[in-house]
């Protein structure tokens, strides 16, 4: 059965330079899904959470297994940082994109949000990457080096041809008071900030209803909470032409995972990103469960190649 | 009826290099009234604001939709920050003039008022802009800051010949403490500023009576306050041999834009821009306005072409 | 009557470049008293204090007001930033050189002492300045910024044969402490510290007694304080082989004035920088006392040529 | 005897360039054990430290000392800062390669842990090194500078062609905090931070059990802890691709030192970096237990050459 | 008679580059005493002091008296900030060597201790200077700005032939509370770090005991406080191979300076650099020392030549 999406930005909207367009063609129609949907595999967390991620599955703390996974479940790219990139790629270069992840951090001091650059476009490209990604953090009091920080990555994703892919994630204190990180205001203003700065793709969380008791939060967004598939299609919109992923969070069950991206597909989302649904079980586990993904997302494949 | 307006400063006067002078001019004459006035539509509020400004008329948080009335209604040009105007701008190329808009910001953290770059002049230039505008904070205590950053923007301004337009606000706790943003001094000082900072073209609030109670408001200034059309003719005055345009605000009911509008006019100001009491209408109401407006802005036309 | 001066710094022990030594013949021979001496005309007080001090003389607050002047009053040079320069100096061209301040603030927050560049060096050479200001706060919180941004600006001054005029300003809480911005300790310190940082011309205040109860004030300087002649003569023998400005402060009563500047000259300065005294009087009031000025400073003329 | 190790990373693993395979396979195969495994000789102390640490052995106070010692106990490399080695390495050159430490800071102030460049990786090349060291703080407050100044360097090694060595170490408050710098949750976060941001070969410290009492100690990391040896092959796991040096720390007696060299080999290091142990002693004694290093890492010999 | 010194460093020993050695050589053999040994004159007391040093003597104040001491006496070198040597020196030029002092500060604000740049190697090289001057603060809790612009000069100190002359001055709160800046403790790990950090000459003040109640003394010091000449010895050996200069410091009797120049050089040391000792007395009064100083380093003639 082939669902009829409400309509989501394509490739074609993006308006995208020539360097762009053939590398995000090749996410889109010559790997992963190869019918215009997007299925990312995310492997940043030993910078962001360290090796503790990797407990429940001790396999997945080699890179190579991961790299692995993501040729066996016919992901449409994998995102590491450069340096893993360049130590453990090579081996699955050809069957699966690569996507560098340009900045993070640890999770150690309890610092403003921000990320340094760990890697630099011009890197990502020299290790044959076809995107990069980039973590900004909406509403941070650190926002003004983290903007600056990016408007010179989309300058250089620009000059070299690499799509940008932003990690839009509400975050701090000033975002907690306003209603939390995952609250529909939070994730709205996230998704329009980041097409604002550039973002030809653009990963977001699910938006939830505000935190209780937040002094800040907007009176205007109160009305608009509930449904969680209007939620949903209002952060797909916001985020105009850009495509949009979701991530699959911590490890849930499958249930409340494909029910998840089930419920982005319908809002208008291109496809999602989903690591520790995907490295923190056994193998076999994790393949059953990417097929099941992979039926979601072909009942939203697009008519466009 | 044709007014008789003060003298306000002209193209000519502005003594522009050849590439600022063309396409100041193709903003003045050969696009929008096309008489020497300006009427702009600006469009950062998703960054300034984010999405929350589009609630009430949700056409408008699709771009295409602000680009279009931006031809529809015969704007001068249309403000947009950098992506924006990378990925929807070129379907109205040649309709309407592009201003791109080089700084800004989240209003989420209650940080100190400064504007990081989310594009550069050379990118502005490279979209096909006819101007770049930039938001100085006057007053704030990141001024250290933004007046090294705006240096940077007019120096490439200069090379690139794209006119400078700069967003003149008052901002801060010292701000507040003098009497407020909006007060005589504050606006007055924020159009010298400008000036003698590069603006060839400067957007201003319109100047009210300061804030009662404030208490480092200089004397000299209360016996100034009073007469609003007087209030405002000494902030264009301030700003010299640049062009000067109001802020149409928030939204408000039309005849006191209307009015405000007019009273800038008579002024002395080249023209205005206006962004949340065109978008956040029903196009069809917002094309009404907008008509009434030009009706304005054709009694305080200028000779020169 | 020619009086005889005590020796002051001449054009020739200052050991410029051919182009520095090319326009500064120009400001002390060429244009103004022409003989040897400066009379500067400032005009940065638009970003320093705003509008507010041109209240008192509403013509002043347009620059070619204050152009004009410069011409009229036949002074050495009129001070503006760049862009003041770039928009009204060239009506003015070859009748009055052009002093280009390079860096300057609001008085708005009550910040570390600082001023950050508004222009550059090459634009000043652009916009054919013959000199270039700059403002360095002595004794500041923030000297090693400003320190560090001087070496800059002063290297560039080398390259581009631009002479050097430093605005020598103690400042800051620690100054106070020591003594207060006026006082001869401050004013002598100033006077060393621009010309080890590399001042071809050196603008100072006339310093006074310290003020009293401050805890830090060096005993040293407590002899030396009294008679205003001997306290200026100090600070000028401290400025070594760069040439020394007074300043004329705020309007005062014209004996006071000339008095002051008599004071100077006679102490070795080799001209003066007055402004508010200047354009915040009547154009016929104020030529009066610049032809008194003039009066004053041919009694000190130079024979070097 | 030849012990049969875990499997531990080989030189064919790291992926590395020309240039990097070339050198590091200079410090593996043809200096030192040359058997694949490496025993370097750490020098950075009078910066770290100061002099304090050459009292025991005045003797050690003289980096040509030091350098001999190299030489004589045969080790695959010894590590000094820049203008050491570009003093004292030439008389041994060609005997011992060189290591040049880039990063270090006096510990006198008690400042947010981080190194900031003694040298550059270019000046590293022209003395002839043949790896650059580099002292990451993992977890520090200060580690968004940390983070840059790493990927600058890692830059500049792929582009000279040069091995880097990262010293990872927990440090700041949070560390603390979170279970100490020495736990294995902190150590083996250090390890894979180390591998995500390019480190050829990491140094770190034997893990241990938390502090008592820390606060933010996660939970999933008790359960771990217990038996060094299996805590040790964690860590050494954790730096995947990327070859592990264990340190000698502090000058301690000779059975727990070497029983610690054996444990950190068996464990899957690729050798050690002793820099205390050996020149804190007389020179006699020093060589008697470098002897004895060598015979252990005999028995862990790679097959690879 | 001629004194058997303990052996010290020489020129040979440094490992200099052919212009740098040049230059030293310079220093040490075709000028001031000629033999091997240094005689400097330092005068950056406009900048860390101001005028106030300049009282006892007035003429001091005037750098031109300043340079023609040097020459009169006999001096190795002069040591100016660039824009003073800029200014006074060519016309001494050839009868004394020219040390630029490239970074400074003014002793009233109590910031923390750094001294940033007041001018360049290559300027310096540009005005003919033999050698520059640094000034670290040891210990600071700003080392990690003043690390990183030390191994900017020293990289261009390499790449343009200039010996480097260190000030390695323990400063700040921390170091007071080990001890205090002039502690055997502080004073020897100040001439390691210089050594480490490349410095070709390093200043130094003779060490002493800690002070009384420091609650952060190393213990490991206390042993080795005491005999004056033997603290001396063992600052100077720290210094490795770099030439050692102890510091005049302020004006004293002239037996006790004496006296402290011959420990100095019993001790190891190849000169010493002197200012207010030299430049606050009468001139016949201090060229009478200086005959003094010279016949005592003419018993630590080095051979090398």
């Amino acid at each position: 059965m082939r669902e009829t999406a409400i309509r989501r930005s394509t490739l074609a909207d993006l308006g995208l330079s020539a360097g762009k367009q053939t590398r995000l063609r090749r996410l889109l129609y010559q790997h992963g899904p190869a019918n215009g949907t997007l299925l990312l595999l995310p492997y940043d967390h030993g910078i962001e959470h360290g090796p503790i991620d990797f407990l429940s599955n001790p396999e997945s703390a080699d890179p190579a297994y991961v790299f692995d996974l993501a040729v066996a479940g016919r992901f449409s790219g994998v995102v590491t940082h450069l340096a893993v990139a360049a130590r453990y790629y090579p081996e699955v270069a050809g069957r699966v994109p690569l996507v560098v992840k340009l900045n993070g951090r640890t999770n150690i001091p309890d610092a403003e949000p921000f990320s340094p650059l760990t890697g630099s476009v011009e890197g990502a490209a020299a290790v044959g990457a076809d995107a990069v990604g980039y973590t900004l953090y909406v509403g941070s009091p650190a926002q003004e080096r983290d903007i600056a920080q990016l408007a010179d990555v989309r300058r250089e994703c620009e000059r070299l041809g690499l799509p940008l892919i932003v990690w839009s994630y509400p975050r701090g204190k000033p975002v907690e008071e306003a209603g939390g990180r995952d609250s529909l205001y939070a994730v709205d203003y996230a998704a329009r900030l980041a097409l604002e700065l550039g973002a030809d793709v653009i990963k977001l969380n699910l938006p939830q209803a505000h935190k209780a008791g937040a002094a800040r939060h907007p009176r205007e967004y109160e009305a608009l909470e509930g449904d969680a598939l209007e939620m949903t299609r209002r952060v797909v919109a916001s985020a105009g032409r850009a495509l949009v992923l979701f991530s699959g969070g911590s490890y849930k069950d499958d249930a409340a995972f494909l029910g998840s991206v089930e419920m982005g597909m319908r809002a208008g989302a291109a496809g999602l990103i989903a690591g520790r649904n995907m490295w923190q079980r056994p193998r076999a586990d994790a393949l059953g469960v990417i097929d099941q993904v992979h039926a979601i997302l072909a009942r939203f494949a697009s008519d466009e190649a």
